[in-house]
Formats: C-alpha cells, sequence, structure tokens
C-alpha cells in the first residue's frame, strides 16, 4: 500500500519533465548548455524559490541534462535542502576576490558547457549594486536569449498548476470578502488593507497551515487593498497606496490574491461607496459588458488579438474609448503578469492551459475607474472562470 | 512671509540636481543622451514611483538636460501627475502595433538623441513577458552602461536622504517592538508577524498619515517578521516564510523597516525563547562582538574590504570561520540591498553619507543563526548608528 501525504505543490517528477522540455529545446539549437539567472526561471524548473540579492544566482543544465545551482556560501544549505537538482557549487560571496563569475566559469566548464550558451541574459543582471562582466566575455563563446522559449512553456500551465491557482483563488476571495466588510467611510485605505490581509492570512493558514508554503519572495499569505485606487484616483489604473480615507460616492477599484508555492491569481472589483448615481451605474454596466464581451470570445484557437477586437469594438459601438486606457488582459502564474496578452498585436491563439486575467476597464476623469479582473483559464472546450466573486452592482455597493 | 508646509519626501530642486549631475556625467562622455529603464533610477531622478510591468518605461534626458518620461497609455496621468520632468510621451499598449519601441525611437530622435546612448540596460528587460529589440539595434548607434555612474551617485546620501532614512528606523522601531511582544511558544511565525506589521502600520499612519507616502511598489507601510529563520532554521540566513510555530529554546532572527518616500532602513535582532543555554549564549556574545569589531573599524577614507577584514580577524581569533557565511553589510537606501558592500573584494573607501547596514553573523547548524543588523551612517567624522533597538541579551530574552 502506498500512501500519498497531502501537498500543495509541485512535484519533483514536474520539475524533472520542465527541464527535459527546456533541454530539447536548447540541445535542438545546438547549444551546450543552459544558464539561467531569473529567479522565476530557477523556480520553475527547480523549485528552489529565493530573494534576488546582488549576490548572482544561476541555474545551469548541461547537454546531457545535469542540473546544477550555482549559489553564494549564503545560500548553500537552502538550496542544497530544497532544489531537485544534481549538484550545487558555491562561491564564498559577492564582490569577493576572484569575482564569483571566475567561478561560474569553472562550474560550466567543469560540466562540457564550453560552445554556445542558451541563457536569459548575456550575465547575472546588475540588480541591487551587483556589477560583473558578461557570459558572453567571461566564457568567449556566443550566448543566444532563450527566453522566448522559455516564456512559451511557462504559458501552458499543468493541471498541478491549475489546482495551485484555484487554491490561490479561494484565499483571494476571504481577503476580499473581508476588504469589502471593513471598508466604511471614514476608514483609511490602508488600514482596511491590513487587516482584511492579516485576517485572512490567518484563516488560511488555520485551513492549510501545516501544507502551505508561499515560495513567493514578497508576500506570506493572502491579501487585499486598493493600491490608492479609490474616488477620482480609481482613474488611475495602476497608482500606488496613498492612505486615503474612504468617501461617500467614491467608486473604488480593489485587487487581491494569495501566493500559493509561487502561483498567483487576480481578483479586481469595483464598488462604490452607497448607491451608485446614474453615470457610475451606466459606466458600472457598460464594464460588465466589456468583460462580458471578453469572456464570450474567449475559446481554443481564437487569437489573443482577435478577443481584444471583441472588446474594441464593444468600446467602440458605445462611445467609450475615450475611457480605454489598457488591453483586456494578461496571463498569470509565478509572476503577477505573465505573456501572452490580450492585445491587439499579440496574435498568439488561446490553447488549453492558459490562464488569462480578464480586465478591460473604463477610466473616467472627475467620476472614477470601473474594473473587474477574474482569472479564466482557457479548457479544451471553452474556458473556466476560476474566480467566483459577485459582479453585479447590488452585491458591490457598500452601505454608508 | 514664506510659509513651509511639513513634508517627508524629496524636493523637486533635488531631483532637479540629481539629474544635472547625471548629465554633466553623461555628457563628458560623449553622450547625446541618457535613457533609464529602471524603476528605481527613475524614482531616484523624478520622483515618479511605479509598478514595473511588462509595459516598458523610461526616463530620457537629452544633452540640453530636457527630462522626459516615456511611459503607456496606462500610466500617462499617473506619470503627468508626479514627476518633476519637462515632457511625458506615451504609447498605447503592449506589445501593440507598432511596437512601443518604435514610440521610443521616435522620442529620441525628436529629442535629438541619436548619437551614443548611456544606459543602464540595452533596452527595456524581459520582464513579466515583455519581448523587444535591443535599444542598440532600435537605434542603430552604441549603447554604453552608465550603472556604475549612477552607483556611485546613488550611494552618497543626502541630508534630505539620511532624515527619510531615519524616520523609516522609527517605524522599523515599533513594528519590532511589537514583533517582540507578540512572539511567544505556540503562535506561528505568520500570525505574529501579520499582528506587528498591522499595528505598527497603524500606528505611524495615526502619527504621520497626512504627510506620509511610502513611493514602494511591494510595502505600504512599517512591518516585521522572520522570513522562517526560527529555531535550527535560523542557520539559513536568507530563507522565506515558512509559517513555523515558536518553540522553547529558539533562537529567532528577525527583521523590520518601513519605505518611507522609497527610503528603506534595517533592523534586525537574534532573540532566544527562553533563557539562553551556555552555547547560545557564547555564540550571541560573538555576535555582537563581530558587530562591534564593524562599527569600531568604520570612519571616512576606511576601505569596505578593512572593515571587513577586522570582522574576518575576530572570526579568525576565536575559531568562529566555520560559522562565517556572508560578509559585514551592505549599503541601502531606494533599494534594500545596494553597492558598495563590507567585503574583502571591495575597496570603495567609506564616504560621508554612505549609509550601511552593519550585520556580521554566526550560523551553527543544529543550534541556529545569530545576527544582528543595524542601519549605520558615515559622518564627516566617523559613524552615525541610526537604529537604536537593544542590542543585549537580556533585553532580547523572551519569556517562555
Amino acid at each position: 500500500m502506498t500512501i500519498h501525504q497531502a501537498a500543495i505543490k509541485i512535484s519533483d517528477s514536474e520539475h524533472r519533465a520542465r527541464c527535459e522540455h527546456l533541454l530539447r529545446y536548447a540541445t535542438g539549437e545546438g547549444h551546450s548548455g543552459v544558464v539561467l539567472f531569473d529567479n522565476y526561471y530557477i523556480l520553475y524548473y527547480t523549485g528552489f524559490a529565493f530573494v534576488p540579492t546582488e549576490r548572482p544566482m544561476a541555474f545551469v543544465m548541461n547537454s546531457s541534462g545535469e542540473r546544477a545551482l550555482f549559489v553564494p556560501r549564503l545560500e548553500l544549505e537552502h538550496a542544497q535542502a530544497k532544489a531537485t537538482i544534481d549538484r550545487v557549487d558555491h562561491y564564498v560571496e559577492y564582490p569577493d576576490n576572484p569575482h564569483p563569475m571566475e567561478l561560474l566559469k569553472k562550474q560550466l566548464t567543469s560540466m562540457g558547457i564550453t560552445g554556445s550558451i542558451g541563457a536569459d541574459e548575456d550575465g547575472y543582471p546588475w540588480i541591487l549594486g551587483y556589477r560583473g562582466p558578461r557570459l558572453s566575455e567571461l566564457m568567449g563563446t556566443i550566448v543566444a536569449n532563450v527566453r522566448a522559449s522559455i516564456e512559451d512553456q511557462m504559458a501552458i500551465k499543468s493541471e498541478a498548476e491549475l489546482a495551485l491557482i484555484r487554491e490561490s483563488v479561494k484565499w483571494g476571495h476571504i481577503a476580499h470578502t473581508l476588504l469589502q466588510r471593513y471598508t466604511m467611510v471614514g476608514a483609511t485605505e490602508t488600514e482596511v488593507s491590513a487587516r482584511a490581509t492579516n485576517e485572512a492570512t490567518r484563516s488560511m493558514l488555520d485551513a492549510i497551515g501545516p501544507i502551505y508554503s508561499p515560495q513567493s519572495p514578497f508576500s506570506e499569505g493572502a491579501s487585499a487593498g486598493y493600491r490608492g485606487q479609490i474616488g477620482r484616483n480609481s482613474a488611475i489604473p495602476h497608482s500606488l497606496s496613498a492612505n486615503i480615507t474612504f468617501q461617500p460616492g467614491d467608486v473604488l477599484v480593489t485587487g487581491a490574491g494569495a501566493p500559493i508555492w509561487g502561483y498567483n491569481s487576480e481578483l479586481e472589483r469595483t464598488m462604490i461607496m452607497g448607491a451608485a448615481n446614474d453615470e457610475q451605474k451606466r459606466l458600472f454596466d457598460h464594464m460588465v459588458g466589456l468583460q462580458n464581451t471578453a469572456l464570450e470570445a474567449m475559446r481554443p484557437g481564437v487569437s489573443c488579438s482577435d478577443v481584444n477586437s471583441a472588446v474594441l469594438s464593444y468600446f467602440e459601438r458605445n462611445d467609450l474609448m475615450k475611457y480605454w486606457k489598457h488591453h483586456s488582459g494578461h496571463t498569470i502564474g509565478l509572476r503577477y503578469h505573465e505573456g501572452p496578452f490580450l492585445d491587439s498585436g499579440d496574435h498568439t491563439p488561446l490553447q488549453p492551459g492558459m490562464v488569462f486575467t480578464v480586465e478591460p476597464g473604463l477610466y473616467v476623469p472627475g467620476i472614477g475607474g470601473f474594473r473587474h479582473s477574474d482569472t479564466v483559464a482557457v479548457t479544451e472546450d471553452g474556458i473556466e472562470v476560476m474566480t467566483y466573486y459577485p459582479r453585479d452592482l447590488v452585491s458591490l455597493t457598500l452601505p454608508v
């Protein structure tokens, strides 16, 4: 008898299969190996989550499929304990002497990676004070950009990934429920966001704490907030928080989610402080109409740009283009934004396993912003709307 | 009579002076202009804080000193409302058709930037699904890396920057005070962190809410937590949170801070759950000895590597090298890590206005990690220890 332990994670075998997919691409291109510096790519292929700093780290794979991590001393045990890999090499510290990249060169050489290399960047990016050579200079070889292939691979989610995103939706939902409950005239954005975030995270941990790992460098639980999209400021779609006090008549745009083993979902709603006036109601209804138009256009084989065109037709038919500010959605996964995009310039066909946000918005100066965002998976024969928070005006009108 | 309004921010005139400094460097190198894509650099030179996404943004300056932002439609009002700049150009959307970079090319050309360009990257980085051309390909010109000059400039903080970091210290202090108060046997990491973070943020907003802006894409208030550095896991210096339950005898390593108009401070403490045993006490005392050694070595003109050497001598004298994992500190400012570093490979002399974390650590398998981190400014004649949280074992022993 085999006993399977309950788990909310990506399995080792799935990580290995991901690596094999990348290896087939890289060897097909004639590369002697692959070097990846991006922390999300490293998480995707190895399950190793870390906080990126000035200390360079890399995932390395040679043409035989040997998988290695390159880390500073600081991360050695962390890497050894968590990664699905064959080998961990480490350097002492950054900047140090010799420069860590000299040791990466030794690692690559010892793994037989001496010809052309497929990489996400030509060297570790100069973040947080890091300075160092290009990989091509260091190795004296050609470094080809393999990001497009990786992004294409990451865009198609497996059943396990879809399950993590569905789990994320649940805890984003409770955070949003509490956000709506605690939002009232006179309260401030930050206190309401913090209370909802705090209580949702406690509930989440009470429910799934023993099997939960955020695997995220920036968040440790469920969260919900406004990012300053309150009242007239809600007409600025990617505002930052500014601790605004809620007032009667405000149009609010929310956001909620939770990283689950690194995977994200997105839930955003437009809410009104008190009964909507006629213009607010007209704009709210059109926003829902725009979102319905996108949802109805989505199915496997339809292109991203066709979905966006359907939305733009609705904008034009209803004389709303003056309120348009952005495309209809993006994909989501380990990162809160990924490609492809529901955009006029993106002709990628929708495929089963892609997970999109669907979020056309209306932004009206002096009145506010109107946007719902739902998380939607493409299935074999249509779509699955993964989020299930109410979208109607009655449910989203707050008492004043 | 002039009435100055209370403010916690960087002034417009300081942003202009920063731009002029960069301009002198770039024109001195013969560049026809500067293009910066990094959101921290854009915040540093313009005061414009934003959430980086797949939609490329840039700060552009020509050799006449004209300052421009390049943004998507989505960010237009946000950029116009907040930036200290002469001109905002925008494109419709990413990916769109034509590609946004074609419009950046038009902007650069119209500003007379047709010769060599000083840039932080050769094109917008491929984050969050973005794909696009190199800047050098796009413009058919040489693109030189100006990051080193920018990093050198950012390393020397002004009086206004020091004031923001001192303000950050205060609110990190209250978050840490609450974290220590609420940490008890049987509680979990996440609930204690969330409660301390929530209450500290409310207190901060009660005190400075009307003049507070985080200017940070990732945090909206004060925070404190453990990042999983609890019990034996505290021996992993950059662990991630894992919702561990506190147990008697645990060695804990904390972290607290608050973004103030983008600026960060760092406060970390080692705490023990219950009376320290002899070995815990011995290691704690050595950790404080290591930190004192670094503080005593720091003054203007001394090199970063010399400070680290003094620390390494203490390690060696006391047979502690087996517990060493990282250098003695890093600088801090708009980013939570910056260069230069208190590292053997960094020979930069300490200069007035540099702000370092001082945080040598001991990591002992099976026992735990021991690290305090304080935020320390270099002054004309010595140092200012900006953090003032108790460092002694009695103060950091928790009741069990």
